[in-house]
């Protein structure tokens, strides 16, 4: 199920799609313990659904950028610089471009491996300064749970408190790892959450909901919608004139909407929170299991300690007689390597390159997953690599 | 069904999904007869499917800005006009607003009832000089075919002519009439299209295809992804280097795509273009029988003439001893007519503004709708004005 066909453009237009999606974010927002500040309940908060990421991006750097502009006027708007880090996924900086921000003022403050590729205070706070001290103006910062090349996490607590300095909007993206935060064991990943102005997570990534499904909260509803809301004779009507109803138009970019609470409810009521728990834990149990295999064959070695279902991983360098740790040739061994494990049509690895090293990325997240297909990878895993480390390279 | 759950955001993450929706786009584009300059067999032409007009509009209007801007520098991204009648969909305006464009700089040309609220190439022509002169630089036409509070069809051979001597970037949105344009007795209400940039129709209004289904064409794709595109790491992959693939998230906002082609596959193996043009065809005889009622009825009055399948009229204003046609009490008289048929829960008619008038709009458009439904909506429609017109204010 997708999200019926209803035009739920305004409250009027479907009560039930709104009035539903409402209470599904409200359940949801108390599965993940977050601050009342983001809820309905509060003088302010709010959730909505949007499809993606990316629209939650740009809904709430408009509201950001609306909200500084508004004091300091227009002509500033070449000023605004947002802030992220080299391991933030792409689609802020694509979304940044959309709302029209100058692209030079997009900083990506780098991260290391010394910090687990985490986004440090320090470093952003400097990188701050000296965009203040020229005359700029700081504007959002965008933090994330999960990175997509590590899984991750920035510290949210410290992060808000530099930017609250500045007065910045913070969002806080937990696209893939907010799913896990339903657990008490990972709910201290969030921990901070409370100093941000929105946060996002997508439930079609690890919450068994189908695409797209992007649950976003807000602090300030009025600032979200402030950039958002239109107006028309054709949709003027009473629930609207009353104050008293939501119109999700006014939250995201479209003016339609399909009936996308449907979708989550049926899952938040099928699995109910036990369900969805034993779900997340399974998954990461497998890529635990996943981990220690890892760890016992000395030749291979885990880029990242693991957090949550992905296990960062490759065949270390000095097995190929290499010593460094971002030499090309290990790089080159292991970009072989997962080839020929995805051509074995029996798993599907992704990878990616942090600090010049490339790695291989093992998944779990599917509903199907069992213990005997993550013992089956790491058997393919190893023997692939063991037949091009024994196999010498033809000679033509 | 409302698109299987795939994470298409390339083309190697489902080849399927993308090809299908080529082909799904090309057939469309031959039913609509559409230029082929718009088509992939083209040298730059393609067509995508978004979910919304606004995504249309934002992902159009980011190309016109870069396109423009990129020769004469983003300092000047502040002087950028649009043009639209004062009968555009707000949602253009919306879309204005997200990519940045200065608010005060979205011209909302006058249309009149003279010209059947038709935006006129005189009146564009009249206010692009007077921007020109003033130092500003027009960006952007969005012309419509089938207004949504009358269905006015904006001429559009005319207004490209105009738009094309200033080097503007033109969109056709025929969101709701698009679909008619299928059957070749409504196509020359796309007369013209040929001199646009770009062409947008919504499937899931009136193409019997669920929600959310933009159709969108543009003659240079080129242009349209250019400020989409985004690289990363782990997105690289062999067939996106070949360069013979098309990578749909870079022609759209969001990264994460839906099976979307499937669902309008679907609709057009289930009707083919017959049934499809029978499902057209009746719509709008069912709008013309109820139109005639109307005409026949002497208390009553159309608004416009109608083109496709909305009938917007009213009770005149001499029905009720007025003179005017913006008189007041006739809108007051015509609201409270609406209001008590709807009240009925029989029949739900919507209403809109033109130049002052208040009016009901009678639309066709569900698959279930029949001959008896139009005849008894007429009846409550004539019924609940005799028993209005003859029923004394109570006295207190």
């Amino acid at each position: 199920m997708n999200g019926f066909s209803v035009v739920g453009f305004n409250w009027e237009s479907s009560p039930a799609a709104t009035e539903l999606e409402i209470v599904v974010m409200e359940w949801l927002s108390k599965l993940l313990q977050l601050p009342k500040s983001f809820s309905f309940s509060s003088d302010s908060g709010g959730g909505v659904m949007h499809s993606t990421t990316c629209e939650a991006f740009v809904c709430t750097l408009l509201a950001a950028k609306e909200k500084i502009l508004d004091p300091i006027g227009r002509d500033k708007a070449e000023k605004l610089v947002v802030y992220c880090s080299d391991q933030t996924h792409f689609s802020f900086q694509k979304s940044v471009k959309i709302v029209g921000i100058n692209p030079k003022n997009i900083r990506h403050v780098l991260t290391s491996k010394s910090t687990n590729f985490r986004l440090t205070p320090q470093s952003l706070d400097e990188m701050i300064k000296r965009d203040v001290e020229v005359g700029l103006v700081p504007m959002y910062l965008c933090a994330t749970v999960g990175t997509t090349s590590t899984t991750a996490v920035d510290p949210l607590g410290p992060l808000s408190e530099v930017a609250s300095a500045y007065n910045m909007w913070v969002h806080v993206d937990a696209a893939y790892a907010g799913s896990a935060c339903i657990c008490p064991e990972f709910r201290h990943f969030l921990n901070g959450v409370e100093g941000a102005s929105s946060f996002s997570f997508n439930a079609h990534k690890w919450l068994l909901t189908n695409l797209a499904c992007c649950c976003l909260w807000v602090k300030d509803k009025f600032v979200l919608t402030k950039p958002l809301t239109t107006n028309s004779e054709y949709l003027k009507n009473k629930a609207t004139d009353s104050g008293h109803v939501v119109d999700y138009k006014d939250w995201q970019i479209s003016l339609t909407r399909r009936f996308q609470p449907l979708k989550l409810w049926m899952v938040l009521r099928s699995y109910g929170e036990t369900g969805l728990r034993e779900v997340i834990r399974k998954h990461v149990k497998m890529a635990k299991d996943f981990e220690e295999l890892v760890t016992l064959d000395k030749r291979f070695e885990l880029i990242v300690p693991r957090y949550f279902s992905v296990v960062c991983f490759r065949v270390c360098p000095y097995v190929i007689g290499k010593k460094y740790d971002y030499d090309p040739e290990a790089n080159e061994f292991n970009e072989k390597l997962l080839e020929s494990v995805n051509a074995t049509g029996c798993a599907y690895m992704t990878h990616s390159v942090v600090g010049g090293v490339y790695f291989i990325r093992f998944a779990v997240g599917a509903t199907l997953t069992e213990d005997r297909h993550v013992a089956m990878a790491w058997e393919l895993v190893k023997n692939q690599a063991t037949s091009m480390l024994y196999t010498p390279t033809p000679k033509l």
